[in-house]
């Protein structure tokens, strides 16, 4: 394999399956059956992307460039994070049943000291149209986008190039007591970095 | 059950199983054994936890207090952070084994936008002697206090009150930009929060 391709994909689906229990306990804290069902399509995908990683380490340590061993911590890593995905799959699933949550479990998520929002970029935040590294977004205010939607797109894996527009739907990541500047900032109740 | 006390199982089952997951990928990085070998302590204490919360929610159920479906809905979440911790557990067992992993791991975690650090705080640390709500570590660095080895003791949950002190060993996740900030803090090599 290149191994530029292992560790990306090794990435990918480590960052993946962290992202949907993310998402699928927002499905619960936000009771939305949207957000449950893309974590459902998350799990298609990780399921491909962990065969295909599965095969190039048996493939590549047959041809001599991975020990036995090697192939078998690459395969086993894998597999850790096929776990965490089924983990999330299962969380959605309780949201994508059709029954009234106990008020336990919504408030046990609002209790956690870090939180995820999920917030709508207004037309005069001054988050619009600015470059993630640009405003330093997690420096600054220890909120980390985890996931965008755009109308009816997903956008994952944001970098500092990744443009913020009006409109798009942040879900983020962060301390409790980042969440209000937050939300001020993507209303436009708040200029202030 | 008092809601407070499932609440907070929830919670904590939650949260300590993130936080396994987080660990056991540290023990990678750093290649060391007794950062897993307390992934599998934390292990032992979660599957108590998940018993006693199987056990709350059904014996309300049986009181009348929670409906069937509540019930279940309580134990099938916990589940899935049993499962989430049992992943944990595999990835630290990946660096328990007595092989020296392929460099296509390691560096695979190193290429996340999100990093995991452990930094020792130095005796002329302004960190030193500070709560952590004081400094507001999280909102101005953007970097996050996931665990403290003190001693011989492991710190969990730390929150506003806790108090930084010379020679702990801080295990904090972040955006990889705030990481440089916060080990010149830690080390005394930077004065400014």
């Amino acid at each position: 394999m290149s191994e530029e391709e292992a560790e990306s994909m090794l990435l990918e689906l480590k960052e993946k399956a962290e992202l949907m229990v993310d998402l699928a306990y927002s499905s619960i804290l936000y009771d939305n059956k949207e957000i449950a069902k893309e974590v459902y399509e998350l799990e298609d995908y990780i399921d491909n992307l962990h065969y295909e990683l599965q095969k190039l380490a048996i493939e590549d340590s047959k041809k001599g460039e991975l020990e036995t061993d090697e192939a078998l911590a690459i395969i086993r890593l894998g597999s850790c994070s096929e776990m965490i995905a089924d983990a999330a799959r299962e969380i959605a699933d309780v949201e994508l049943r059709d029954v009234d949550l106990h008020p336990v479990i919504k408030d046990s998520l609002l209790e956690s000291e870090e939180v995820i929002l999920k917030v709508k970029v207004e037309e005069n935040s001054i988050l619009k149209d600015k470059k993630l590294g640009e405003i330093e977004l997690a420096t600054e205010t220890g909120m980390w986008v985890i996931a965008i939607k755009r109308g009816k797109k997903w956008v994952y894996g944001a970098d500092k190039n990744t443009v913020i527009k009006s409109g798009d739907i942040l879900f983020v990541k962060g301390p409790k007591e980042g969440a209000e500047h937050f939300m001020q900032l993507a209303e436009g109740k708040s200029k202030e970095l």
